[in-house]
């Protein structure tokens, strides 16, 4: 066991009197940021078209990065003898990663195939080739070799990627599931977050390991979720499993699952950033969100603005002379015009994507600063 | 005919005692920059993955933008309507166009084939409809309409474009073409540049107008077209039509081509600026080159060093942990190791291609720091 003092360290600075929304301090050997904070999500270890350079000068506090793809390419092997994520990447702010099971079992049930489709590849499909109490084998769609994955393996991997902030290792059951199947699912998923805190005390390293709380869209099975995950030595609680079909199961499911948590930790929304449910779920306490919407809708051309998305490929702005928004500061503001960014996308131009991503981004960070001074003046 | 005090000015500054090698100035309304220089083509008015921020900072002096691809898209009249193509763009150092003729002959011979497949569109094929004294007609394969190019709409469109130079409009004829066919284009082809000046001159705007170099590989004909045209009122001449089937036709050219030109006018080199032809033909005298190959071959992987090319895909630089090349200061060379572009490549992420081509757009205006240096120091 590990006498090793962690830097992690998450401290509440404010508390709403209108609601449960709460403005916090996380700290990482990569430095402090400020909570509730948008999470951007890196997942070959840099944000899709945006540079370490720009999306730091942005202000991204904290990056997602995938620990399945580095895994299959270039391996954490690669990473670790590279230095780690921070060096390899050059990323000198903090960054958390997954334990590599969602995608694999996005694999096994093709419930997120929208997601593994956006790599390009349709080699993923029927890749997984063995689920056990042990873990899951699946075979690399990059070079045919097998993976075991397992809580030990997944942490292993984590260690040598060397993130800040870790996530154990969890089954992701399908939506559609008999309840005898979730509950079996539900146990075993446990049994594997404490593996996975387990290896991590056995093999300490100055990194934080976060648990995620299952349970579905059954109140009794996240309160129990929440019970067992809250009792071992976790820095902070994910909330993933299935969320629920749609926004308003899972503001239902939140509202009943985060009073079940400790207050003194940070909580984590897995997968989720769009805007309405940023605006539903902060108010109930969540800390930290992660998406790839943000991005993924600027290479589709959709521009976020507090009027509204903008579809910049629409005629309506071939000869609009006017930055994508008013007084943003982000690289396309300041360096080109909606109708200089349409035509970049009418022309396939790669450029427009990393420009139209430098917004987003830019928009996200903007409206978290402002989400936590609403919450420091008690507005929301 | 106009009285309009031009801007545009080339003074030679140092001829080298070694060569023919000379170290200029050309001043444009929108700057000056040091001869000889690289010539960054960006076909639809930017660099392919490289923003105007970025490319200004690395210091290129002056871009080749394709009035073709702009009369397509987004048309002339909307670059115009935008305030130019420095305005609409956001560059606001020099910027050069072309005539169009050559991406429209090229439909027509198919001779340039690859130049066009790397647009991403196969449409183009067949779209001439008729070629005639008056000029040629062609297909948009945007959205269908017909598009008469002649001298004088070709001007009109580079007027509305408003770049600093503009080159006039020529016939391209094939490489493989009867004396007698090769004979009525070149003829046809000087009284299409004539047009061209005229309709400049009558139209005047504060933009040069260079003539291009015609006769293929018959030193008769160069050297006549090179009369013909030096007793014109152009302001700078571009050597162009068929540059023979390899460098050493083409440098065998130059070599009996530059010596019939004006040595107070700039000399450009139509569409080759690889490392060879450059060690050839800077000697000779040529003062600007442009060529889509240095940010082509990074989106290939292909990264120039003083050491030769490198191709970042090879297994060889999965661990190593170099910048692209050792005291270089583009952006990639600033923040990634050639493991982690290494990465990005395979990974097909997006920021490979936006780093490559950073590094060889600097690495181009760097070899032509040294080149203008050498020639000052008479080692050139």
């Amino acid at each position: 066991m590990s006498t090793l003092t962690k830097t992690f360290h998450f401290e509440v600075l404010h508390r709403s009197t209108k609601s449960n929304a709460r403005v916090g301090r996380i700290t990482t050997p990569h430095g402090s940021f400020l909570t509730p904070t948008f999470v951007g999500v890196g997942t070959n270890g840099v944000l899709k078209s945006l540079g370490h350079d720009e999306s730091m000068e942005a202000g991204l506090d904290l990056m997602f990065a995938n620990t399945y793809h580095l895994m299959v390419q270039p391996g954490e092997d690669v990473v670790e003898k590279m230095g780690g994520i921070h060096r390899f990447s050059g990323r000198t702010r903090p960054i958390i990663t997954d334990s590599g099971g969602f995608q694999v079992f996005s694999l096994a049930y093709g419930s997120v195939a929208s997601e593994l489709k956006s790599q390009g590849t349709k080699k993923h499909s029927n890749s997984v080739q063995k689920i056990s109490e042990e873990g899951v084998k699946f075979r690399s769609y990059r070079d045919g070799r097998s993976i075991l994955l397992t809580p030990e393996t997944s942490i292993g991997a984590q260690k040598k990627i060397g993130a800040d902030i870790m996530i154990s290792f969890d089954e992701l059951p399908p939506y559609h599931i008999s309840a005898d199947a979730l509950k079996k699912s539900f146990e075993r998923t446990h049994r594997w977050e404490k593996r996975s805190l387990l290896f991590h005390q056995a093999h300490p390293t100055d990194q934080a390991l976060y648990s995620v709380i299952h349970g579905g869209i059954n109140p009794d099975l996240r309160k129990k979720s929440c019970q067992i995950l809250r009792e071992l030595d976790f820095d902070g609680h994910a909330v993933g499993g299935s969320l629920g079909k749609n926004r308003d199961e899972m503001i239902e499911m939140l509202t009943y699952t985060l009073p079940c948590l400790p207050q003194e930790k940070p909580i984590h929304l897995l997968g989720i950033a769009d805007l309405p449910s940023l605006h539903s779920s902060i108010p109930l306490g969540i800390d930290s969100f992660d998406s790839s919407y943000p991005t993924k809708a600027a290479r589709h051309g959709t521009l976020l603005t507090d009027n509204g998305t903008l579809r910049i490929i629409s005629g309506a702005y071939k000869d609009d002379p006017r930055p994508i928004e008013e007084g943003c500061s982000c690289r396309a503001c300041r360096t080109v015009s909606r109708s200089f960014l349409h035509h970049l996308f009418k022309s396939s131009e790669l450029l427009g994507l990393s420009l139209a991503s430098s917004h987003n981004l830019y928009y996200m960070i903007r409206f978290m600063e402002r989400v936590r001074q609403k919450i420091l003046l008690n507005e929301l």
